[in-house]
């Protein structure tokens, strides 16, 4: 029942989280991982979680072997240029870049600035979030990765439009809180610990890239994320204000959420009357590949505030990678993803 | 041109920012200072950033003394059953609490549950913020404090307002990220450093009692606010999204926004292309008076995104309290609140 | 194979982790689990991590029922008042508190300043540092918890003293970094968020505690512990001070501590020459149960500096107990303890 | 009675206190500051604190005229290569970097790994710290700035050599907790955020470079620098261990202690029985100049644990620098370093 599975592009940040889960994962036997950069350094002096887990070191994409899944974890815009390759190596194949997310080429050139490099790849791609397409997901054999804002979004909007509780081609405001592991393990200038602590940055107003995975995805057409940095390493508060249809009140919302709770494992329905965690947070769900879903309705008005918490490089990045390979190979959605995260954190 | 000063209640958060704003005033005498809590001890001892700035210890309510100028940093639902005491102590009365800054009593008694005790004081007082009723205050004899997270969001507004570039019945959505200084020195359970590190807690989706700040300083009618917090001690931002009027384009706005800045010495403009501090941000405004503005405006459709940064102790209370205070005495308006921030923070 | 466990004192950070640990243990069936202070509330009210993961509810100690192995995590103090009720109620207990680690009673009397009211039942414990005591575990009845700072310091020592590179009786200096979660869940004044935050804050100069665990455990005569609180949740790093025997040289505290590693599954060196990790660091063990081991040694004046970073609740606490639990019951050692940590974090 | 300065380096994190300093100081005309990386950007750009303080541009180095006092903020090892040049600009030169810090050119050597470019300069710089020499500053043309750590360890040393408390030839061993600006604004890759934050990082067990500044400065001979990296952005505890002579009591270090508070304006003594903040701690100090002094003394043993907690930006290095130019010029010695710090932080 295991598998053979290699990782180009494991020096990262989403790289390490798809190695500590594959290391970790029964059924899969982690035969290659790749970074430049780190070449021939061992797996755990870059991340340093694994040491005793694994004495892999990394080696170069030209060295990788035929296997059976391969997980792509390298920047954006440079899997699309090797695609053909890697298909050659594997008969699956998973990446976590954007290259393959949005099938739509002039919305790819749109949003990403550039032609696609292999146009005819994207629509070979299941967009990765079990939770909008795990039947699909069951027969792929090539699954996009996810962004981690849009994840955030689109669960949030999730049980709303499942349920027809609001309009897609009405506004929708996504306010998106992020931790600085979403910088990626490069940063820039502003990464940097003194300045990037202690901060509140609205960074992108309007106009982020994971903009076009929600229009996508969730079929709706007026939707804004504003993205703000703040003091954290892991995790997305998405917090999503909507319009609800005239009508709607709080019994219809609950139900909709306990819904999407019930039909995905790994979808949480967060909403309490006392006690400190009475709506979503992502501080305790680093490590975990849970998404945390919690609401207010203002029945005077019918103004909806949908919140979703996740760990960016899980649920939003390699968990859901991993949630994938458990759909496409039949094993138990929740392989390797047992981790329920800390309390304190 | 020096006159004495008291604080009836300074063992708080907003009582020390006053103290130590005040010790460093060149003309208020500091006579004395209140604390039940802390009855007999140094003030030092509470707020160690001012050992060796003063030998003041903290009396009883009952000993205070009558004064040229009295400051109120009692919590809220207090001052009103004592405002007639304390105006027999002093001439002029500049009070934090959100006791007298709503005029309309009906609407306190909608936004914090009861009836006011004192319903003939609030249209005595002006309320505090100097970049709306500036000229007010030059002749005030009581002037109430701001709310914090009001203050963010009316300074967001005000060159959209007062530019006439959006409408004041039209809907207005702000997003607030607060630090953990606004739960005050008391706290709750999550308050603990263990839970309220590396948060993002939504813990207000609407129906913030600031919200009737904003609603009677600005005049706008269809203003939500939404509060989260996020690691942080001191600072908010506001992240205001409204709909600019038809027509109104990049222009306008930069011109807006610069007039702002230009009437007011402690609103500065914020909008950089380059360089890591392109927006507003709170952090490097820690024990500094200004409020930083910001803004993005999509001209495909409309959607401004507006921005403030503060310190909610000094623009957010203390600080704008001094501001009063110096305009009510006829001082230079930044007079004991020249300290800039820090950066790196 | 599997047992039945019930935990007294499950609100609590120790409480709270053990429950995590054991709920996902393959061989643990969590009965029930207590807490005054929540009393009928669900356990993922408390512990937000563990919503869908059990449905269990905080039940009264006195409703505890007969059961395999008894978890306690009460506070100090209060588990000896009550042992021979618990000892009734199951055969194997472990306990969490500091009740039964110290075996002099007088050291017990001048370390907690009291008389122990249950003077018979220490020397029926075994002390429960696995590395210390693996054999004697295995066939345990009663087994208590460990000092999470003591821990850190006997681990730190434990190469040198057992390959005989120090003198039991030499000046032994361990400076001690913690985290927010040493505090507990209850907290006090200086426990609140915009106190502890940007902490470096030496509240024990010497005389802590748990410097008796350290003289008990590791026969040492002159140890001194100094302990720092520091901005973080979970987390210990002991750097320890001591001074080699004549003759000593680097090659022998490699040697020492590559033993140490080779023998104790959660004991790893880590002395690397590049990247960003190449000291023991608490922040990427967060949720394990290593103990992450390092040192220095200037072989000019044979001064070495052993350093030891764990988790606080992990191996310092919850985590050990689990390892001592799999020992007892002749589980593998690291079963429901696979958990690797995070990076980045 | 004012002055003429300019700023040699004034992008980097030192560069910018001094500017933030010295735009606030009543004698002080900042004429011209330079920076390489940021020709021709507004100061506040690199500096955000600073918007609507100044609107001065960088310059090059060349292009700075003549001025009365010159103030250099380069990394180590460039100004000693151009120390005539810049003399040849102004008769009075305070320098940060550590060039001109030894005296002795053999120490300068062994800690720095290289031959002074300059070796006949170090002679004529007074050592830049007033509590050991407020009288050769007043009559100072060159003064050398002071490293961070050093001066930490220094200022806690002070008290207990001036008594003659401790033997100078006695072992010291200094435990230091460090925020993150003492990386400077270049930082490296374990400057990132997500790497940076949470961490606790023992990364100079011994060999420090400022031990020489100790040794120098102290006339200590066998003290030991251990240096941790922990989460902050401003601040340096230094938790330094010696033994008393033979008959010391806590009486005499209380009398030594005050004493050092009394006749430094910027020392003061932090010991309290009650309340938060009872031992020295940095995070008040952010922005301040003051050394917070405290001790505990183990009268059974002589061991005594001396804590000095500064701002390290402050008065370990830009706060210093501009006390000894107010020595240099006459001018009252805390001119333009009022700010006491804040709290909450």
């Amino acid at each position: 029942m295991s598998v053979s599975v290699s990782i180009i592009g494991g020096s990262g940040y989403g790289g390490g989280e798809l190695l500590r889960l594959l290391l970790g994962h029964p059924y899969a036997e982690v035969k290659q991982v790749t970074s430049r950069s780190h070449l021939g350094e061992y797996v755990y002096q870059v991340h340093p979680n694994l040491r005793k887990r694994t004495t892999l070191k990394f080696c170069a994409p030209e060295q990788i072997e035929p296997v059976d899944v391969l997980f792509l974890a390298l920047p954006h815009g440079q899997t699309q240029h090797k695609i053909a390759e890697y298909a050659a190596l594997a008969g699956k194949i998973i990446d976590l870049s954007a290259d393959f997310r949005l099938k739509d080429m002039q919305a790819y050139q749109h949003w990403y600035g550039t032609a696609h490099a292999a146009p005819e790849w994207p629509a070979k791609f299941v967009y990765g979030l079990p939770e909008l397409h795990r039947a699909e997901l069951a027969a792929a054999h090539y699954v996009s990765g996810v962004g981690c804002n849009a994840t955030a979004v689109n669960l949030a909007l999730l049980p709303l439009l499942q349920a027809h509780l609001i309009e897609a081609d009405a506004p929708i405001l996504a306010e998106i809180k992020v931790g600085s592991s979403e910088g990626g393990a490069e940063g820039n200038a502003g990464s940097l610990h003194a300045e990037r602590a202690n901060v509140i940055r609205t960074f992108s107003a309007f106009g982020h890239r994971h903009t076009a995975e929600v229009m996508q995805e969730m079929g709706v057409s007026q939707v804004s994320l504003t993205v703000s940095a703040v003091d954290l390493v892991r995790g997305v508060l998405a917090t999503v204000h909507a319009q609800v249809k005239s009508g709607v009140n709080s019994k219809d919302c609950w139900k909709a959420y306990r819904t999407a709770a019930a039909e995905n494992p790994f979808v949480r329905l967060v909403k309490e009357q006392r006690g400190i965690y009475r709506v979503p947070e992502p501080k305790i769900l680093a490590g975990s590949n849970y998404a945390d879903l919690g609401f207010e309705l203002d029945e005077s008005n019918g103004h909806i505030v949908s919140m979703c918490a996740i760990d960016n490089l899980m649920k939003g990045a390699a968990g859901s990678a991993v949630q994938c390979f458990n759909l496409m190979q039949g094993y138990p959605e929740d392989c390797g993803l047992e981790f329920t995260g800390l309390h304190p954190y």
